[in-house]
Protein backbone atom coordinates (compact mmCIF):
# COMPACT_ATOMS: atom_id res chain seq x y z
CA UNK A 1 0.00 0.00 0.00
CA UNK A 2 2.91 2.42 0.64
CA UNK A 3 6.10 2.83 -0.35
CA UNK A 4 8.48 -0.84 0.05
CA UNK A 5 11.96 -0.97 0.42
CA UNK A 6 14.43 -1.04 -2.30
CA UNK A 7 16.26 -3.60 -2.38
CA UNK A 8 18.78 -5.07 -4.51
CA UNK A 9 19.60 -8.81 -6.23
CA UNK A 10 23.19 -9.92 -4.39
CA UNK A 11 22.89 -13.42 -4.80
CA UNK A 12 21.38 -14.22 -8.14
CA UNK A 13 22.74 -17.58 -8.67
CA UNK A 14 20.59 -18.37 -5.41
CA UNK A 15 17.38 -17.23 -7.23
CA UNK A 16 17.83 -19.28 -10.18
CA UNK A 17 18.77 -22.37 -8.99
CA UNK A 18 16.04 -22.30 -7.05
CA UNK A 19 13.24 -21.44 -9.57
CA UNK A 20 11.65 -24.46 -11.39
CA UNK A 21 13.82 -27.47 -8.70
CA UNK A 22 11.74 -29.36 -6.50
CA UNK A 23 13.23 -30.78 -3.27
CA UNK A 24 14.00 -34.37 -2.71
CA UNK A 25 12.59 -34.94 -0.14
CA UNK A 26 11.06 -33.29 3.43
CA UNK A 27 7.61 -31.82 3.73
CA UNK A 28 8.48 -29.42 0.66
CA UNK A 29 8.91 -32.25 -1.55
CA UNK A 30 5.68 -34.34 -0.53
CA UNK A 31 3.89 -31.66 -1.20
CA UNK A 32 5.57 -30.45 -4.59
CA UNK A 33 6.50 -26.78 -4.05
CA UNK A 34 8.45 -25.37 -6.26
CA UNK A 35 9.28 -22.17 -6.74
CA UNK A 36 7.98 -19.98 -9.63
CA UNK A 37 9.23 -16.84 -9.65
CA UNK A 38 12.17 -15.06 -7.37
CA UNK A 39 13.71 -11.81 -7.83
CA UNK A 40 14.26 -8.89 -5.11
CA UNK A 41 10.86 -7.53 -5.11
CA UNK A 42 9.14 -10.91 -4.83
CA UNK A 43 8.89 -14.73 -4.38
CA UNK A 44 5.92 -16.95 -6.06
CA UNK A 45 5.73 -20.77 -5.08
CA UNK A 46 3.01 -23.12 -5.73
CA UNK A 47 1.95 -26.91 -5.23
CA UNK A 48 -0.83 -28.88 -6.68
CA UNK A 49 -3.42 -30.04 -4.28
CA UNK A 50 -3.39 -33.95 -5.40
CA UNK A 51 -6.02 -36.52 -3.95
CA UNK A 52 -3.27 -37.32 -1.63
CA UNK A 53 -3.65 -33.94 0.59
CA UNK A 54 -7.23 -34.32 0.33
CA UNK A 55 -8.33 -36.17 3.89
CA UNK A 56 -11.07 -38.29 4.45
CA UNK A 57 -13.27 -35.00 4.99
CA UNK A 58 -12.88 -33.75 1.58
CA UNK A 59 -10.65 -30.76 2.68
CA UNK A 60 -7.22 -30.50 2.61
CA UNK A 61 -5.42 -29.87 5.98
CA UNK A 62 -4.80 -26.34 6.48
CA UNK A 63 -1.18 -26.96 7.62
CA UNK A 64 -0.51 -27.53 3.88
CA UNK A 65 -0.73 -23.80 3.45
CA UNK A 66 1.48 -22.79 6.21
CA UNK A 67 3.93 -24.96 4.80
CA UNK A 68 3.83 -23.09 2.05
CA UNK A 69 4.14 -19.88 3.96
CA UNK A 70 7.36 -20.82 6.22
CA UNK A 71 8.80 -22.17 2.82
CA UNK A 72 8.56 -18.84 1.12
CA UNK A 73 9.84 -16.94 4.61
CA UNK A 74 12.67 -19.13 4.49
CA UNK A 75 13.52 -18.80 1.00
CA UNK A 76 12.65 -15.10 0.01
CA UNK A 77 15.74 -13.28 1.79
CA UNK A 78 18.57 -15.33 0.08
CA UNK A 79 18.77 -12.86 -3.10
CA UNK A 80 18.46 -9.75 -1.73
CA UNK A 81 21.94 -11.12 0.82
CA UNK A 82 25.03 -10.91 -0.20
CA UNK A 83 26.80 -14.96 -0.35
CA UNK A 84 27.39 -16.37 3.23
CA UNK A 85 24.66 -14.71 5.07
CA UNK A 86 21.85 -16.81 6.75
CA UNK A 87 17.97 -16.38 7.10
CA UNK A 88 15.01 -18.29 9.20
CA UNK A 89 11.79 -18.17 9.94
CA UNK A 90 11.52 -17.03 13.12
CA UNK A 91 7.45 -16.20 13.66
CA UNK A 92 4.86 -15.63 11.56
CA UNK A 93 1.12 -15.37 11.73
CA UNK A 94 -1.49 -16.47 9.62
CA UNK A 95 -5.77 -16.58 8.99
CA UNK A 96 -6.97 -19.33 6.75
CA UNK A 97 -9.40 -17.69 5.45
CA UNK A 98 -11.60 -20.49 2.59
CA UNK A 99 -11.18 -24.69 2.89
CA UNK A 100 -9.24 -26.00 -0.18
CA UNK A 101 -10.20 -29.35 -1.84
CA UNK A 102 -8.54 -28.62 -5.72
CA UNK A 103 -6.52 -26.82 -8.14
CA UNK A 104 -3.33 -25.17 -7.10
CA UNK A 105 -1.92 -22.94 -3.84
CA UNK A 106 0.12 -20.10 -4.92
CA UNK A 107 2.26 -18.22 -2.76
CA UNK A 108 2.96 -14.89 -3.37
CA UNK A 109 5.56 -12.68 -1.17
CA UNK A 110 6.78 -9.34 -0.69
CA UNK A 111 9.47 -8.25 1.44
CA UNK A 112 7.61 -5.16 3.38
CA UNK A 113 10.72 -4.22 5.22
CA UNK A 114 14.34 -5.29 6.01
CA UNK A 115 16.85 -3.70 8.26
CA UNK A 116 20.73 -5.32 9.12
CA UNK A 117 18.86 -8.02 11.61
CA UNK A 118 15.27 -8.74 10.75
CA UNK A 119 13.03 -8.60 7.65
CA UNK A 120 9.24 -8.29 7.28
CA UNK A 121 7.21 -10.39 4.79
CA UNK A 122 3.86 -10.33 3.65
CA UNK A 123 2.28 -13.44 2.13
CA UNK A 124 -0.81 -14.17 -0.19
CA UNK A 125 -2.33 -17.48 -0.77
CA UNK A 126 -4.23 -17.66 -3.63
CA UNK A 127 -6.14 -20.91 -4.65
CA UNK A 128 -8.63 -21.46 -7.77
CA UNK A 129 -9.17 -17.47 -8.18
CA UNK A 130 -9.79 -16.83 -4.47
CA UNK A 131 -7.66 -15.86 -1.59
CA UNK A 132 -7.34 -18.88 0.94
CA UNK A 133 -4.91 -17.48 3.34
CA UNK A 134 -2.63 -14.74 4.34
CA UNK A 135 0.16 -14.35 6.18
CA UNK A 136 2.93 -11.48 7.63
CA UNK A 137 6.02 -13.10 9.68
CA UNK A 138 9.29 -11.97 10.55
CA UNK A 139 13.08 -13.33 9.43
CA UNK A 140 16.22 -12.77 11.32
CA UNK A 141 19.10 -12.19 9.14
CA UNK A 142 22.60 -13.47 10.33
CA UNK A 143 25.71 -12.31 8.95
CA UNK A 144 29.13 -14.78 8.41
CA UNK A 145 31.68 -14.13 10.89
CA UNK A 146 33.90 -12.01 9.94
CA UNK A 147 31.38 -9.37 8.49
CA UNK A 148 30.70 -6.12 9.33
CA UNK B 1 -0.73 -8.16 -4.16
CA UNK B 2 -3.48 -10.35 -5.45
CA UNK B 3 -7.49 -9.46 -5.63
CA UNK B 4 -9.20 -8.28 -3.46
CA UNK B 5 -13.46 -8.54 -2.31
CA UNK B 6 -15.40 -6.18 -3.77
CA UNK B 7 -16.80 -4.43 -1.38
CA UNK B 8 -20.23 -2.31 -1.14
CA UNK B 9 -20.76 0.92 0.25
CA UNK B 10 -23.67 -0.26 2.35
CA UNK B 11 -23.41 2.61 5.21
CA UNK B 12 -22.29 6.28 3.68
CA UNK B 13 -23.78 8.16 6.83
CA UNK B 14 -21.18 5.86 9.14
CA UNK B 15 -18.30 6.88 6.75
CA UNK B 16 -19.16 10.82 6.19
CA UNK B 17 -19.63 11.14 10.28
CA UNK B 18 -16.05 9.74 10.64
CA UNK B 19 -14.38 11.70 8.31
CA UNK B 20 -12.52 14.40 10.50
CA UNK B 21 -13.73 13.80 13.62
CA UNK B 22 -11.57 13.82 17.12
CA UNK B 23 -13.04 11.56 20.15
CA UNK B 24 -13.83 13.83 23.00
CA UNK B 25 -12.25 10.96 25.26
CA UNK B 26 -10.53 7.88 25.74
CA UNK B 27 -7.34 6.75 24.42
CA UNK B 28 -7.69 7.65 20.46
CA UNK B 29 -8.71 11.29 21.37
CA UNK B 30 -5.69 11.62 23.73
CA UNK B 31 -3.06 10.66 21.23
CA UNK B 32 -5.68 12.73 18.95
CA UNK B 33 -6.52 9.99 16.00
CA UNK B 34 -8.57 11.38 13.43
CA UNK B 35 -9.99 9.60 10.37
CA UNK B 36 -9.20 11.58 7.04
CA UNK B 37 -10.47 8.95 3.99
CA UNK B 38 -12.75 6.23 4.90
CA UNK B 39 -14.86 4.66 1.65
CA UNK B 40 -15.66 0.71 0.78
CA UNK B 41 -11.89 0.48 -0.20
CA UNK B 42 -9.80 1.78 2.83
CA UNK B 43 -9.64 3.40 5.60
CA UNK B 44 -7.09 6.40 6.68
CA UNK B 45 -6.31 7.67 9.89
CA UNK B 46 -3.34 9.59 11.78
CA UNK B 47 -2.32 10.81 14.54
CA UNK B 48 0.50 13.84 15.61
CA UNK B 49 3.50 12.76 17.69
CA UNK B 50 3.32 15.64 20.09
CA UNK B 51 6.13 16.40 22.87
CA UNK B 52 3.69 14.79 25.49
CA UNK B 53 4.07 11.39 23.78
CA UNK B 54 7.76 11.35 23.12
CA UNK B 55 9.28 9.48 26.86
CA UNK B 56 12.06 10.61 28.62
CA UNK B 57 14.15 8.08 26.84
CA UNK B 58 13.46 9.96 23.54
CA UNK B 59 10.95 7.94 21.70
CA UNK B 60 7.17 7.57 21.63
CA UNK B 61 6.08 4.81 23.59
CA UNK B 62 5.44 2.01 20.32
CA UNK B 63 1.74 1.22 22.49
CA UNK B 64 0.82 4.07 20.24
CA UNK B 65 0.84 2.59 17.35
CA UNK B 66 -0.67 -0.45 18.62
CA UNK B 67 -3.53 2.09 19.25
CA UNK B 68 -3.47 3.70 16.48
CA UNK B 69 -3.97 -0.16 14.19
CA UNK B 70 -6.70 -1.27 16.76
CA UNK B 71 -8.66 1.96 16.27
CA UNK B 72 -8.75 1.66 12.42
CA UNK B 73 -9.51 -2.41 13.02
CA UNK B 74 -12.10 -0.95 15.17
CA UNK B 75 -14.03 1.49 12.32
CA UNK B 76 -12.86 0.38 8.61
CA UNK B 77 -15.66 -2.76 8.87
CA UNK B 78 -18.77 0.02 9.47
CA UNK B 79 -18.92 1.69 5.87
CA UNK B 80 -19.40 -2.24 4.30
CA UNK B 81 -21.84 -3.49 6.77
CA UNK B 82 -25.63 -2.51 6.57
CA UNK B 83 -26.59 -0.08 9.48
CA UNK B 84 -27.38 -2.17 12.50
CA UNK B 85 -24.65 -4.50 11.84
CA UNK B 86 -21.61 -4.42 14.90
CA UNK B 87 -18.10 -5.40 14.10
CA UNK B 88 -15.32 -5.47 16.91
CA UNK B 89 -11.32 -6.25 16.65
CA UNK B 90 -11.08 -9.99 17.41
CA UNK B 91 -6.89 -10.35 17.22
CA UNK B 92 -4.13 -8.54 15.30
CA UNK B 93 -0.71 -8.96 15.07
CA UNK B 94 1.91 -6.09 14.63
CA UNK B 95 5.58 -5.86 13.66
CA UNK B 96 7.22 -2.70 14.67
CA UNK B 97 9.44 -1.18 12.30
CA UNK B 98 11.45 1.71 13.37
CA UNK B 99 11.13 4.02 16.94
CA UNK B 100 9.62 7.39 16.45
CA UNK B 101 10.25 10.60 17.74
CA UNK B 102 8.25 13.21 15.48
CA UNK B 103 5.88 14.02 12.82
CA UNK B 104 2.58 12.36 12.35
CA UNK B 105 1.74 8.75 12.29
CA UNK B 106 -0.46 7.68 9.33
CA UNK B 107 -2.16 4.24 9.37
CA UNK B 108 -3.92 2.97 5.82
CA UNK B 109 -5.87 0.08 6.14
CA UNK B 110 -6.95 -2.27 3.61
CA UNK B 111 -9.62 -5.26 3.96
CA UNK B 112 -8.21 -8.01 2.62
CA UNK B 113 -11.16 -11.06 3.11
CA UNK B 114 -14.82 -10.33 4.29
CA UNK B 115 -17.56 -13.15 5.22
CA UNK B 116 -20.43 -13.36 7.19
CA UNK B 117 -18.37 -13.30 10.35
CA UNK B 118 -15.45 -12.84 9.86
CA UNK B 119 -13.02 -9.70 7.85
CA UNK B 120 -9.19 -9.91 7.89
CA UNK B 121 -7.66 -6.19 7.53
CA UNK B 122 -4.11 -5.69 6.95
CA UNK B 123 -2.69 -2.17 8.00
CA UNK B 124 0.51 -0.04 7.20
CA UNK B 125 1.81 2.93 9.37
CA UNK B 126 4.23 5.37 8.24
CA UNK B 127 5.76 8.14 9.87
CA UNK B 128 8.19 10.44 7.96
CA UNK B 129 8.33 9.08 4.93
CA UNK B 130 9.09 5.25 6.57
CA UNK B 131 7.11 2.83 7.09
CA UNK B 132 6.87 1.97 11.04
CA UNK B 133 4.67 -0.73 11.45
CA UNK B 134 2.81 -3.50 9.83
CA UNK B 135 0.02 -5.21 11.27
CA UNK B 136 -2.86 -7.88 10.39
CA UNK B 137 -5.87 -8.30 11.90
CA UNK B 138 -9.40 -10.36 12.39
CA UNK B 139 -12.64 -8.15 12.86
CA UNK B 140 -15.55 -9.89 14.02
CA UNK B 141 -18.75 -8.93 12.21
CA UNK B 142 -21.98 -9.68 14.15
CA UNK B 143 -25.65 -9.28 12.45
CA UNK B 144 -28.53 -7.57 14.35
CA UNK B 145 -30.70 -10.09 15.95
CA UNK B 146 -33.29 -11.28 13.02
CA UNK B 147 -30.93 -10.74 10.24
CA UNK B 148 -30.91 -13.70 8.19
CA UNK C 1 -1.07 -18.00 34.39
CA UNK C 2 -4.04 -17.25 35.49
CA UNK C 3 -7.46 -18.49 35.38
CA UNK C 4 -8.70 -21.02 32.69
CA UNK C 5 -11.86 -21.92 31.57
CA UNK C 6 -13.62 -24.82 32.63
CA UNK C 7 -14.80 -26.51 30.15
CA UNK C 8 -16.83 -29.59 30.24
CA UNK C 9 -16.45 -32.71 28.63
CA UNK C 10 -19.72 -33.19 25.76
CA UNK C 11 -18.02 -35.63 23.54
CA UNK C 12 -16.03 -38.51 24.90
CA UNK C 13 -16.40 -40.59 21.65
CA UNK C 14 -14.62 -38.29 19.74
CA UNK C 15 -12.17 -37.80 22.40
CA UNK C 16 -11.78 -41.64 22.83
CA UNK C 17 -11.43 -42.37 18.83
CA UNK C 18 -8.95 -40.02 18.18
CA UNK C 19 -6.16 -40.76 20.73
CA UNK C 20 -3.93 -43.16 19.56
CA UNK C 21 -5.53 -43.26 15.49
CA UNK C 22 -3.03 -42.41 12.72
CA UNK C 23 -4.03 -40.85 9.19
CA UNK C 24 -4.27 -42.93 6.13
CA UNK C 25 -3.61 -39.91 3.78
CA UNK C 26 -2.91 -36.16 4.13
CA UNK C 27 -0.37 -33.91 5.57
CA UNK C 28 -0.87 -35.20 8.90
CA UNK C 29 -0.17 -38.66 8.07
CA UNK C 30 2.69 -38.43 6.38
CA UNK C 31 4.32 -36.87 9.29
CA UNK C 32 2.85 -39.57 11.36
CA UNK C 33 0.80 -36.91 13.74
CA UNK C 34 -0.23 -39.36 15.90
CA UNK C 35 -2.82 -37.55 19.31
CA UNK C 36 -2.04 -39.10 22.31
CA UNK C 37 -4.29 -37.07 25.36
CA UNK C 38 -7.19 -35.36 24.66
CA UNK C 39 -9.65 -34.22 27.36
CA UNK C 40 -11.50 -30.92 27.98
CA UNK C 41 -8.20 -29.54 29.28
CA UNK C 42 -5.24 -30.07 26.65
CA UNK C 43 -4.86 -32.31 24.00
CA UNK C 44 -1.46 -33.66 23.26
CA UNK C 45 0.18 -34.56 19.72
CA UNK C 46 3.43 -35.85 18.30
CA UNK C 47 5.33 -37.04 15.00
CA UNK C 48 8.81 -38.79 15.20
CA UNK C 49 11.61 -36.76 13.32
CA UNK C 50 12.00 -39.80 10.25
CA UNK C 51 15.39 -39.44 8.00
CA UNK C 52 12.51 -38.13 5.39
CA UNK C 53 12.13 -35.03 7.35
CA UNK C 54 15.85 -33.85 7.52
CA UNK C 55 16.39 -32.03 4.39
CA UNK C 56 19.70 -31.85 2.90
CA UNK C 57 20.66 -29.06 5.02
CA UNK C 58 20.43 -31.34 7.79
CA UNK C 59 17.05 -29.44 9.86
CA UNK C 60 13.56 -30.17 9.62
CA UNK C 61 11.63 -27.49 7.86
CA UNK C 62 9.83 -25.49 9.96
CA UNK C 63 6.83 -26.18 8.71
CA UNK C 64 6.50 -29.37 9.67
CA UNK C 65 5.90 -27.58 13.18
CA UNK C 66 3.10 -25.12 11.82
CA UNK C 67 1.13 -28.33 10.51
CA UNK C 68 1.14 -29.51 13.94
CA UNK C 69 0.03 -26.51 15.52
CA UNK C 70 -2.98 -26.36 12.95
CA UNK C 71 -3.78 -29.79 13.58
CA UNK C 72 -3.89 -29.76 17.18
CA UNK C 73 -6.03 -26.42 16.63
CA UNK C 74 -8.21 -28.41 14.33
CA UNK C 75 -9.12 -31.35 16.89
CA UNK C 76 -8.67 -29.77 20.55
CA UNK C 77 -12.32 -28.13 20.40
CA UNK C 78 -14.31 -31.15 19.54
CA UNK C 79 -14.38 -32.83 23.35
CA UNK C 80 -15.80 -29.49 24.78
CA UNK C 81 -18.33 -29.24 21.94
CA UNK C 82 -21.68 -30.77 21.48
CA UNK C 83 -21.81 -33.33 18.36
CA UNK C 84 -22.79 -32.05 15.44
CA UNK C 85 -20.83 -28.48 15.99
CA UNK C 86 -17.59 -27.45 13.74
CA UNK C 87 -14.52 -25.61 14.49
CA UNK C 88 -11.96 -24.51 12.51
CA UNK C 89 -8.59 -22.99 12.39
CA UNK C 90 -8.92 -19.34 11.96
CA UNK C 91 -5.67 -18.03 12.45
CA UNK C 92 -2.78 -18.85 14.52
CA UNK C 93 0.53 -17.62 15.01
CA UNK C 94 3.78 -18.83 15.73
CA UNK C 95 7.20 -18.65 17.03
CA UNK C 96 10.34 -20.75 16.30
CA UNK C 97 12.63 -21.23 18.71
CA UNK C 98 15.39 -23.55 17.22
CA UNK C 99 16.52 -25.42 14.66
CA UNK C 100 15.20 -29.37 14.84
CA UNK C 101 16.89 -32.58 13.35
CA UNK C 102 16.11 -35.50 15.07
CA UNK C 103 13.79 -36.86 17.99
CA UNK C 104 10.16 -36.52 18.43
CA UNK C 105 8.03 -33.26 18.68
CA UNK C 106 4.86 -33.16 20.93
CA UNK C 107 2.13 -30.35 20.79
CA UNK C 108 0.27 -29.81 24.15
CA UNK C 109 -2.17 -27.47 23.61
CA UNK C 110 -4.63 -25.63 26.32
CA UNK C 111 -8.07 -23.84 25.31
CA UNK C 112 -7.39 -20.25 27.16
CA UNK C 113 -10.62 -18.81 26.12
CA UNK C 114 -14.43 -20.38 24.96
CA UNK C 115 -17.16 -18.33 23.69
CA UNK C 116 -20.08 -19.04 21.67
CA UNK C 117 -18.14 -18.43 18.36
CA UNK C 118 -15.07 -18.45 19.02
CA UNK C 119 -11.91 -20.02 21.10
CA UNK C 120 -8.49 -18.99 21.70
CA UNK C 121 -5.68 -22.06 22.19
CA UNK C 122 -2.50 -21.90 23.39
CA UNK C 123 0.39 -24.53 22.03
CA UNK C 124 3.29 -25.61 23.22
CA UNK C 125 5.80 -27.75 20.97
CA UNK C 126 8.84 -29.81 22.47
CA UNK C 127 11.81 -31.36 20.96
CA UNK C 128 14.44 -33.30 22.65
CA UNK C 129 13.69 -31.74 26.16
CA UNK C 130 13.65 -27.80 24.76
CA UNK C 131 11.54 -25.41 23.66
CA UNK C 132 11.11 -25.54 19.88
CA UNK C 133 8.21 -23.30 19.22
CA UNK C 134 5.14 -21.76 20.44
CA UNK C 135 1.68 -20.38 19.26
CA UNK C 136 -1.35 -18.77 19.76
CA UNK C 137 -4.49 -19.30 17.76
CA UNK C 138 -7.88 -18.76 17.16
CA UNK C 139 -11.09 -21.54 16.31
CA UNK C 140 -14.00 -20.67 14.62
CA UNK C 141 -17.17 -22.46 16.06
CA UNK C 142 -19.99 -22.88 14.44
CA UNK C 143 -23.02 -24.68 15.57
CA UNK C 144 -25.40 -26.78 13.58
CA UNK C 145 -28.75 -25.61 11.84
CA UNK C 146 -31.29 -25.28 14.35
CA UNK C 147 -28.67 -24.55 17.53
CA UNK C 148 -30.07 -21.70 19.51
CA UNK D 1 2.91 -25.48 30.27
CA UNK D 2 6.00 -27.15 29.82
CA UNK D 3 9.49 -26.27 31.29
CA UNK D 4 10.43 -22.87 30.99
CA UNK D 5 14.18 -20.98 30.16
CA UNK D 6 15.98 -20.64 33.98
CA UNK D 7 16.83 -17.15 33.80
CA UNK D 8 18.81 -15.33 36.51
CA UNK D 9 18.30 -12.15 37.70
CA UNK D 10 20.96 -9.70 36.08
CA UNK D 11 20.36 -6.18 36.72
CA UNK D 12 18.41 -6.21 40.34
CA UNK D 13 18.36 -2.21 40.77
CA UNK D 14 15.98 -1.70 37.17
CA UNK D 15 13.76 -4.52 39.01
CA UNK D 16 13.23 -2.32 41.90
CA UNK D 17 13.31 0.93 40.52
CA UNK D 18 10.39 0.42 37.98
CA UNK D 19 8.17 -1.66 40.72
CA UNK D 20 5.53 0.95 41.63
CA UNK D 21 6.58 3.83 39.32
CA UNK D 22 4.40 5.50 37.17
CA UNK D 23 5.57 7.81 34.26
CA UNK D 24 5.42 11.48 34.05
CA UNK D 25 4.31 11.73 30.72
CA UNK D 26 3.42 9.50 27.40
CA UNK D 27 0.73 6.77 26.90
CA UNK D 28 1.76 4.77 29.65
CA UNK D 29 1.22 7.54 32.35
CA UNK D 30 -1.87 8.69 30.52
CA UNK D 31 -3.55 5.36 31.28
CA UNK D 32 -1.90 5.09 34.70
CA UNK D 33 0.63 2.02 33.85
CA UNK D 34 2.19 0.85 36.88
CA UNK D 35 4.41 -2.47 37.40
CA UNK D 36 3.61 -4.09 40.68
CA UNK D 37 5.97 -6.99 40.28
CA UNK D 38 8.95 -7.39 38.25
CA UNK D 39 12.09 -10.78 38.94
CA UNK D 40 13.48 -12.62 36.81
CA UNK D 41 9.83 -15.00 36.41
CA UNK D 42 7.50 -12.49 35.38
CA UNK D 43 6.43 -9.34 35.06
CA UNK D 44 3.43 -7.88 36.75
CA UNK D 45 1.55 -4.06 35.49
CA UNK D 46 -1.85 -3.11 35.63
CA UNK D 47 -4.18 0.55 35.40
CA UNK D 48 -7.53 1.28 36.31
CA UNK D 49 -10.15 1.76 34.24
CA UNK D 50 -11.18 5.59 34.80
CA UNK D 51 -13.95 7.20 33.65
CA UNK D 52 -11.84 9.17 30.94
CA UNK D 53 -10.75 5.81 29.47
CA UNK D 54 -14.68 4.44 28.73
CA UNK D 55 -15.53 6.01 25.10
CA UNK D 56 -19.31 7.34 24.44
CA UNK D 57 -20.15 4.16 23.50
CA UNK D 58 -19.32 2.56 26.88
CA UNK D 59 -16.88 0.36 26.94
CA UNK D 60 -12.81 1.01 27.15
CA UNK D 61 -10.87 1.41 23.99
CA UNK D 62 -9.53 -2.17 22.85
CA UNK D 63 -6.37 -0.18 22.25
CA UNK D 64 -5.65 0.40 26.16
CA UNK D 65 -4.80 -3.47 26.08
CA UNK D 66 -2.30 -3.36 23.68
CA UNK D 67 -0.63 -0.55 25.02
CA UNK D 68 -0.46 -2.50 28.71
CA UNK D 69 1.18 -5.31 26.33
CA UNK D 70 3.13 -3.48 24.04
CA UNK D 71 4.32 -1.87 27.79
CA UNK D 72 4.99 -5.18 29.91
CA UNK D 73 6.96 -6.58 26.80
CA UNK D 74 9.19 -3.03 26.61
CA UNK D 75 10.67 -3.94 30.30
CA UNK D 76 10.01 -7.15 30.96
CA UNK D 77 13.82 -8.32 29.83
CA UNK D 78 15.45 -5.89 31.53
CA UNK D 79 16.57 -7.48 35.11
CA UNK D 80 17.37 -10.61 32.80
CA UNK D 81 19.86 -8.88 30.85
CA UNK D 82 23.45 -7.20 31.95
CA UNK D 83 23.52 -3.68 32.64
CA UNK D 84 23.84 -1.78 29.06
CA UNK D 85 21.45 -3.98 27.34
CA UNK D 86 19.04 -2.75 25.21
CA UNK D 87 15.88 -4.66 24.28
CA UNK D 88 12.93 -3.61 22.06
CA UNK D 89 9.58 -5.35 21.49
CA UNK D 90 9.75 -6.75 17.91
CA UNK D 91 6.09 -7.98 17.50
CA UNK D 92 3.33 -8.87 19.26
CA UNK D 93 0.03 -10.79 18.51
CA UNK D 94 -3.19 -10.10 20.73
CA UNK D 95 -6.49 -12.11 21.26
CA UNK D 96 -9.27 -9.54 22.47
CA UNK D 97 -11.49 -11.72 24.20
CA UNK D 98 -13.99 -9.61 25.95
CA UNK D 99 -15.13 -5.93 26.25
CA UNK D 100 -13.70 -4.00 29.20
CA UNK D 101 -15.86 -0.78 30.78
CA UNK D 102 -14.55 -0.79 34.93
CA UNK D 103 -12.22 -2.06 37.27
CA UNK D 104 -8.21 -3.01 36.85
CA UNK D 105 -6.64 -4.50 33.91
CA UNK D 106 -4.10 -6.26 35.34
CA UNK D 107 -1.15 -7.70 32.61
CA UNK D 108 1.19 -10.96 33.81
CA UNK D 109 3.97 -11.44 31.74
CA UNK D 110 6.18 -14.09 31.49
CA UNK D 111 9.45 -15.15 29.24
CA UNK D 112 8.24 -18.07 27.55
CA UNK D 113 11.88 -18.42 25.27
CA UNK D 114 15.49 -16.01 25.25
CA UNK D 115 18.94 -16.75 23.33
CA UNK D 116 21.05 -14.03 22.42
CA UNK D 117 19.31 -11.98 20.18
CA UNK D 118 15.57 -12.92 20.52
CA UNK D 119 13.12 -13.55 23.45
CA UNK D 120 9.68 -14.71 23.36
CA UNK D 121 7.36 -13.61 26.01
CA UNK D 122 3.31 -14.21 26.66
CA UNK D 123 1.20 -12.20 28.16
CA UNK D 124 -2.28 -12.43 30.10
CA UNK D 125 -4.89 -10.15 30.71
CA UNK D 126 -7.34 -9.48 33.41
CA UNK D 127 -9.92 -7.73 34.17
CA UNK D 128 -12.86 -8.26 36.98
CA UNK D 129 -11.76 -12.07 37.40
CA UNK D 130 -11.96 -12.95 33.92
CA UNK D 131 -9.16 -13.32 30.40
CA UNK D 132 -9.46 -10.05 28.64
CA UNK D 133 -6.74 -10.28 26.27
CA UNK D 134 -4.03 -12.87 25.70
CA UNK D 135 -0.76 -12.30 23.83
CA UNK D 136 2.57 -13.45 22.25
CA UNK D 137 5.43 -11.47 21.27
CA UNK D 138 8.81 -11.14 20.29
CA UNK D 139 11.65 -8.71 21.84
CA UNK D 140 15.00 -8.20 19.92
CA UNK D 141 18.02 -7.75 22.49
CA UNK D 142 20.79 -5.74 21.71
CA UNK D 143 23.95 -5.70 23.28
CA UNK D 144 26.28 -2.72 24.10
CA UNK D 145 28.82 -2.64 21.66
CA UNK D 146 32.18 -4.40 22.64
CA UNK D 147 30.26 -7.30 24.14
CA UNK D 148 30.88 -10.29 23.28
Amino acid sequence: MTQRPQLELQNEKFARNIVGARGDKGINAYLGIVVSEMDAVRCVASFDVTDELVTPIGNMHGGCLSVLVDHVLGVIMYPVMPPGYWAATTEFKINLLAPVDRGTCTATAEVISMSRRLAIVRVDVENEGRLVAVAQGTCTIVAPKGAS
